[in-house]
Order: C-alpha cells, then sequence, then structure tokens
C-alpha cells in the first residue's frame, strides 16, 4: 500500500494577474483530472507553496511531489526552492519529493512541436 | 503561394549551459521535424535571434514567427522582445511575426498532466 501523495504544480508567480492566469489555465487539465493536484506559487502570488503545504497536511496529506512549471532549472529551482522545501518540511512534519522541471520530460518537446504546427498554420491562413 | 517560413523557437538563455541544453532538447522534435526551425536566444547565449535572423535572411528568408519558449508573458515578452524584434526587422528588411508563449496554447496543459502521470508513477514504484 502506498499513501495518497499531494501534487503541487510549482509556478513561479507575478504580481501581474494575466501571468497567474496563463498558469492557472496550464494547471487546469491536472487539477480537473489528477486528484489531490494544486497549483502553488513560489512568490508573488497566492496560494504560496506554504499555503497549499499547510493546507494539505491539515488535511492528512504527509507526503508532496512538487512539480516545477518551469521549462528548465535555474537559479529558482537549483537554491531557492530546495531551501524553501527544507523549511516547510521541518515545520509541517511532511516528506516533500522536488520533481525535475516538466521541460526536461520529453513529452514537452513533443507539445512545443505540436505547437509550432499550430502556428504554422495560423501563419499561412 | 505562401513565402516559405523560418520558425525560431526563442529560449530566454543563459551563461548555464545545462539551462541551454535543456532547451536545445526541448526544441530537437521541432528542428528535426519541421523544415526551417532553429533555436535562439533572448540573451547570455548564442545562436542569438540577431545572429539566426541575420543568417537566414542572407539566405533568403523574409518571414519569421518566433515562437517563445516561456510559459507565460512577462516583461521580456511584453517589452523587450517586441523592441528587439522591432529593431530587427528594420535591419534586415524581413517580416517577423510573434506568436503567443507556448504555455497559452491548450496542448502544453494536456502535456503538463502527462508529465505528472510520469511523477506519480515515478514517486508511487
Amino acid at each position: 500500500m502506498t499513501q495518497p501523495h499531494q501534487i503541487i504544480l510549482l509556478a513561479h508567480g507575478s504580481s501581474d494577474i494575466r501571468w497567474c492566469e496563463t498558469f492557472e489555465k496550464l494547471a487546469e487539465p491536472t487539477v480537473q483530472s489528477i486528484e489531490n493536484a494544486a497549483i502553488a506559487y513560489m512568490e508573488l502570488a497566492e496560494p504560496s507553496l506554504d499555503t497549499i503545504i499547510a493546507q494539505a497536511s491539515r488535511s492528512g496529506a504527509r507526503r508532496f511531489t512538487v512539480v516545477p512549471l518551469f521549462l528548465a532549472a535555474g537559479r529558482h529551482l537549483r537554491k531557492d526552492v530546495p531551501a524553501m522545501i527544507e523549511k516547510l518540511e521541518a515545520e509541517h512534519q511532511v516528506s516533500i519529493r522536488l520533481a525535475e522541471p516538466i521541460g526536461t520530460n520529453p513529452k514537452l518537446g513533443l507539445a512545443i512541436r505540436e505547437v509550432v504546427r499550430d502556428e504554422l498554420g495560423r501563419a499561412e491562413s
């Protein structure tokens, strides 16, 4: 038996509402079809990672996987997010796995090719 | 008849080689199967947008579509890139269309859901 898992799609966040709306739409297919999945922001927007982990841990979640909605790992994913996670694990007595940024999964490259095909169709219609 | 089109996948760029390698892999399926597609970087890495546009325009390309390998539009895509494009259009006498960032295409959200499924499989195996 495995424990249920809380999935957190982690986006950068911004004070620009349009930025957050794009990420909320990106998260929609996941949130709607995978149980215990939510979006959270690293900074500048709510819900924060802290808010989501506090909430889920109050509901009994102990295991989390953070999937970064970042195409590649820069300073944030190499330093800032691991430090945030370490602090949150201690604070909430939970276990949090930081997955690779989505852009390292080959499925993203295939999706990008389809997006480019859409753009070519748009440009030539 | 429509003119042939040069597609440019535009990534942010970084002095960190691992960052660029991730984007080169992301671009691979597109570059390998769509004619006249190349990756370029906005800053901090080569080939730059300028390099690619200069090269392609020397080979006769007059129409470009820049597809931003960004999940959402922030200051770079709202201000910096349009300004770069305006300058490059004048300089090289070409027409450059800036597409929406890839994250606004619903195909990305579906790919993210599949990435999350992969992560759940990884976490529970």
